[in-house]
């Protein structure tokens, strides 16, 4: 028997943005807005005095079928090659996991207010770490010129 | 009722270290075994392209009493301030998710050979992604002065 684990959100977003889109996140100011039945209020003492913080949530609209386990060319664009779905960070993936940096703008009681959460309204969030610098890469990146390119108008 | 969703690991750590430790992870040189049974072997191709991957894994030794779900000193020390379980990177966290960029230095077949990771031998591995600059602050971070210290021989 395969292992399996249980998560259970300790917050939600709040947005504008209901459907998925492939473009312009920084258009978006969202919120989390945290379940206090599933954490205390005093969990985010001191987080303000981090600029940004990654908030690591569940794609909960992928349907089991939709979910890519192999390779596939990413948003379907066949000017960007085929890669498999780890070398990749769209939503159709296994356990429907999405992990993103934004900027914590404010804090307040039970409720975050953040630039740059590519998440829609609704969106079940697992967890919220605070960006340290010593998490963020310690030696060069390289990566492929597909993902600068996917990445040209991902913000804005 | 709460929500809640099912986690199934894409694959499992191998490393030397078997208990939790603090300190000096780039000590360790890590692999990630993924399960051929929840992921075709073509998932990571073009991984290579990426110098650093991050890696989405879940603390299970973690025992349900032992999550913080409030504040708390960061690892005990009283030097330190007491900070919400989300203000920190600790492994008692709801959900018991943890986050890590690291160097990817080798992928081959099911196997990826890995440079500060830091996490236990068996660890089970959730998800991995591409680092992508992109993905990476876009603004200047800013962290507290403990956020630093705590950092200090973190990985060495």
């Amino acid at each position: 028997m395969r292992d399996s684990y249980t998560v259970e959100p300790i917050g939600h977003v709040l947005c504008s943005r209901s459907e998925a889109e492939d473009d312009d996140w920084d258009n978006e100011t969202s919120e989390i807005i945290l379940d206090l039945t599933r954490i205390d209020e005093d969990a985010t003492a001191g987080l303000k005095d981090f600029s940004h913080i990654e908030v690591i949530y569940l794609f909960d609209k992928v349907r089991d079928e939709k979910i890519v386990s192999g390779a596939r060319h990413p948003r379907g664009n066949k000017d960007w090659p085929s890669v498999g779905i780890l070398a990749q960070r769209g939503k159709n993936r296994p356990n429907r996991l999405g992990a993103t940096i934004c900027e914590l703008q404010q804090v307040e009681g039970k409720r975050l207010v953040l630039k740059g959460l590519d998440a829609i309204d609704g969106t079940p969030v697992l967890d919220v770490k605070p960006v340290m610098s010593g998490f963020l890469p310690r030696s060069e990146i390289t990566e492929p010129q597909w993902a600068i390119e996917i990445m040209s108008g991902y913000w804005n």
